[in-house]
């Protein structure tokens, strides 16, 4: 049984620009996690997507599609986070780039699981936010984000992305105390079990990618400690 | 009963800025509609919210409050609709104004029904347009807008706006083809039952607002035409 995203606890998010062994994708794929994002920043394209999408698609493990890079989307997931920076200082980033996308692609997808994300962008310095310009923000202006992605727009996710650096678990506990109806994902520095652990005493669904490629053991182990 | 937003089918307007006189409030609230919304495009103050909320409390409909001015809102309405305009050519619009909303008077609607609205803004001449720097679009990328806010968003409303002229019965019908779970509003130029009821053909919901300070009577027929 493929796992929805609304019960997804532990993902991994693979990076169709990044290299990955045979035996790390099978550990990863085998590992117990409940699903398997592929996404980026950069450089992803259509070929890198499809392959890695074939590789994975020979594990029972629910592989979902980022949708950042519009000539990267394609069909033969199983959903499609369509991620949406709130905080960023520019239209494109918030709404634009997401209207194109469906102008363009949107009727392929037009019976797919759309889910989108709303994300809110907390490292300064990870590529995401000077990509997307994310406004820098004080705590209770998180919150308000997330109350409008949650209880206004009503979004089916709010994601709370520190790309890069480990955040703050007391910010991630109350954004969760906001939350009427959407999913809070969590990414950003999990490179252990006892950090998993302690995110996801807060967060819906942690998300953890650039262990993967740093230490599989011990991104094994944010699977293991969760269970 | 007062009837939830996403069982509204005919809708009146009024605007605090604009005067109405005690028998044609009367009249306006006990024509049979299903709700009334309090709002405006501007001069909108806390003192005209307040004295409409209180005129309008003595009969038995739903009574929801458009929070588009922040120091206008107050308790008391059955719900509090949340615009975004999402055509905007400013992040204000789209975005920061309804942020701001929420980290000054969000702890007193903490458990008020909010309902987003995802406003697309189709009349360029209409002040609205001018203040929000509403960008003309073709009927393709109405199209996207709409399923962006309904199907990745899953905004609880799509408001086709044409403020001040009656719109395109076509690309009215277009839209609500593709909502997969929003409830359709539709507002502009509905000044005859004749109108109403072509647009209710495609819109799950109908906004009558100018015509009530023009001519009472056709305000009214625009109810009793879609009974």
């Amino acid at each position: 049984m493929l796992l929805p995203y609304n019960e997804w606890r532990h993902v991994f998010k693979l990076d169709p620009a990044k290299e990955i062994e045979e035996d790390a994708l099978q550990a990863i794929a085998t590992s117990g996690t409940d699903a398997i994002i592929v996404g980026g920043t950069d450089d992803i394209t259509l070929d890198a997507t499809l392959d890695l999408l074939m590789r994975l698609r020979r594990y029972p493990v629910a592989v979902a599609l980022e949708v950042s890079e519009l000539e990267a989307a394609t069909m033969g997931f199983d959903t499609y986070l369509t991620p949406s920076v709130l905080n960023s200082g520019t239209l494109e980033h918030v709404i634009e780039k997401q209207v194109e996308a469906l102008e363009e692609v949107g009727h392929m997808l037009a019976h797919a699981d759309l889910v989108g994300e709303g994300y809110i962008v907390l490292n300064p310095d990870a590529k995401v936010a000077r990509v997307t310009q994310a406004k820098p923000l004080a705590d209770d202006t998180v919150i308000a984000y997330a109350q409008l992605a949650d209880s206004v727009f009503r979004m089916p996710v709010v994601y709370l992305e520190y790309s890069g650096i480990y955040g703050d678990p007391k910010l991630v506990a109350s954004v969760k105390r906001v939350l009427k109806q959407g999913r809070l994902f969590y990414g950003g520095g999990i490179d252990s079990g006892e950090r998993a652990k302690e995110m996801l005493e807060h967060a819906d669904t942690i998300i953890v990618g650039n262990i993967i490629y740093e230490n599989l053991e011990a991104a094994l182990a944010t699977v293991t400690a969760t269970r």
